[in-house]
């Protein structure tokens, strides 16, 4: 190994062309390009339409930037919901979610199971829910949820919106968008960006609800309103100064993406997820925290290492290997390895090689 | 001249030094750097001390950073404006300042002047007024409130809080704190870095405010309340994933600046305007658009350009000079130069000198 790796979740490893986009963007002046001008427009409708083209985004759906996908759950409820959403909670950061909608005063309920687990097939839906939010991949537990689960509210909750975090997944999902009414994620995962953007994906079926909120006299925000930046998107604007250095590298990035192809990209994931799970699954000491193999994400691999987290921790480090630690109250007994695109499957292999020295 | 100097008022020409620090930083893995590390608290501790220590800000100020200034402006109505402010008019960003106020449904009233002009010395708050949003610097006319006039309120308005805009003006205005609640600025302007993070600085008045609005059970958002940006920046931490790499920079630039001393600066700002103002008064084809002297901003300064407007944009721009735009309907009779550290006294008495010979 030359380097060292990041398997931290987020911030993770950067891709590896993020160096050389940032020393070209510079020569090219993007630092100091107006967000008013033509040109930032060009960058803007690359970014969105590569992004439509690696996820497979219809065309009526819109993509617009925010700071984070923390702003983006807040936006959501905000513009989303007048009394009632519905959340799936199973860690840290789907209960987030629940808690944003709380603050914000919403009458919000939630189905909630042990961290490590997800959910039973058939779940009813409480009367008068007007979002279903749903977390993908919850990156404090490695749980992720399939997307047949993710895909069956929509048959039988017509009359609900459905939003899904995929912000630890993302571009790893091939998502049924007849079936989800808006998707988002941050760069600093998936797409192995420095952080700073959050990107979010709607249908029409929201901005009417957004716009019903407002016709009815509800403050759905100000300049972050989901009205407000599909007027702007549809012109290939923001409204207000973005972070135009980080829509300019993440264009660049999904370009990088498009070229190696969304189906080897997705075929190399379940390499290096197989890999390390059988490597955890084969180990003497240390062993998959999520127990049930349909629940197990493939972008955030979490490790059950109990009294040897630290050991093993020192151990990778010496080799270059960096894992990310257990969240929250499980920091001293887990470690949690992000499996992204710019983890290479030779880094994989070596990684598992490493493990199956310690003993 | 070697290459182009950008006079746009935002994003705006990068400091110098910026592209060494973003290699440094690069080097030093930044990009990647998890927001929950010790790491990522001493660059947050580096930047706000060094912020502090910049602009002379008391030590019970707190000093916490969101997407953009755009941003604050939502935030310190939901924050601090249970029912009524009352914003100062007097151009395109101070109005949308004001119409945030009306968007999160709060019955805010306005002092309004036509563009290009300030206000009466002597102007009385209406009556159960909580806060007065003042827009030191107005970008899209080059009018200043001078400080006099901004510190004059608090006096007669002890119950209200005072809340600056110094998007534009910052770090070269000296405000007494002890007349401001709270300041904000964002760093694509006079800090001279890639746009994508606001700055909020705002004291124990305002944190109580904001506690009381929660108490009375009015929601003030979620992730970016006064009082969870608070709690996190006393452990030198953020509630979200922020734009690390952009305070990194941030922090890095700020020590630039104190190498080079605040009062010097200061003097470079105020003779770097002198000789434009008096390049524009001398002119035979052009003139200063802010007509009383006392109103002109030292940051960004406007230009009255008429039918000429085109033919000097392209003359200035084979020089290497590229001129900021007017602003909405001023775009085609007025230019805008702005003024900040990252534009040296060089290269204003090379504009200054190519104005001259411009007929």
């Amino acid at each position: 190994m030359d380097s060292m790796v990041n398997f931290t979740p987020g911030p993770s490893q950067l891709y590896f062309t993020v160096a050389d986009h940032l020393k070209k963007g510079f020569k090219d002046g993007i630092p100091s390009l107006s967000h008013r001008s033509k040109q930032f427009e060009s960058i803007f409708a690359r970014t969105t339409n590569g992004l439509r083209e690696l996820l497979d985004i219809p065309s009526d759906y819109s993509i617009v930037f925010t700071g984070s996908a923390t702003e983006i759950w807040e936006r959501i409820i905000q513009n989303l919901v007048e009394e009632k959403s519905h959340h799936f909670v199973n860690g840290a950061f789907s209960k987030r979610f629940f808690e944003i909608a709380q603050q914000l005063n919403k009458k919000s309920t939630k189905t909630e199971v042990p961290a490590g687990s997800s959910f039973a097939d058939s779940i009813s839906i409480p009367e008068g829910t007007e979002l279903i939010a749903l977390t993908h991949n919850e990156t404090s537990t490695g749980v992720s949820l399939s997307l047949p689960f993710i895909h069956s509210f929509k048959e039988n909750n017509q009359e609900c919106l459905v939003a899904v975090d995929a912000v630890s997944s993302l571009p790893y999902p091939s998502f049924d968008f007849t079936k989800i009414d808006s998707v988002f994620f941050s760069i600093q995962k998936g797409f192995g960006l420095p952080a700073g953007l959050g990107v979010w994906i709607f249908n029409r079926r929201c901005l009417d609800k957004a716009n019903q909120l407002l016709a009815k006299g509800i403050s759905i925000g100000s300049f972050h309103t989901l009205p407000l930046l599909h007027a702007n998107a549809q012109k290939n604007q923001t409204p207000e100064t973005p972070n135009v250095l980080a829509i300019y590298l993440l264009g660049k990035v999904v370009s990088d993406f498009l070229v190696r192809g969304a189906t080897t990209m997705r075929q190399e994931t379940q390499y290096k997820a197989a890999l390390l799970y059988k490597a955890l699954e084969d180990h003497t000491a240390i062993k998959p925290f999520v127990a049930d193999k349909h629940n197990r994400s493939k972008t955030v691999i979490v490790a059950e290492t109990g009294d040897r987290t630290e050991e093993l921790t020192s151990f990778l480090q010496t080799r270059g290997f960096f894992p990310g630690e257990g969240y929250g109250s499980s920091k001293k007994n887990q470690l949690r390895f992000a499996n992204f695109p710019a983890h290479s499957k030779e880094q994989f292999e070596s990684l598992v090689d490493a493990l199956s020295t310690f003993k």
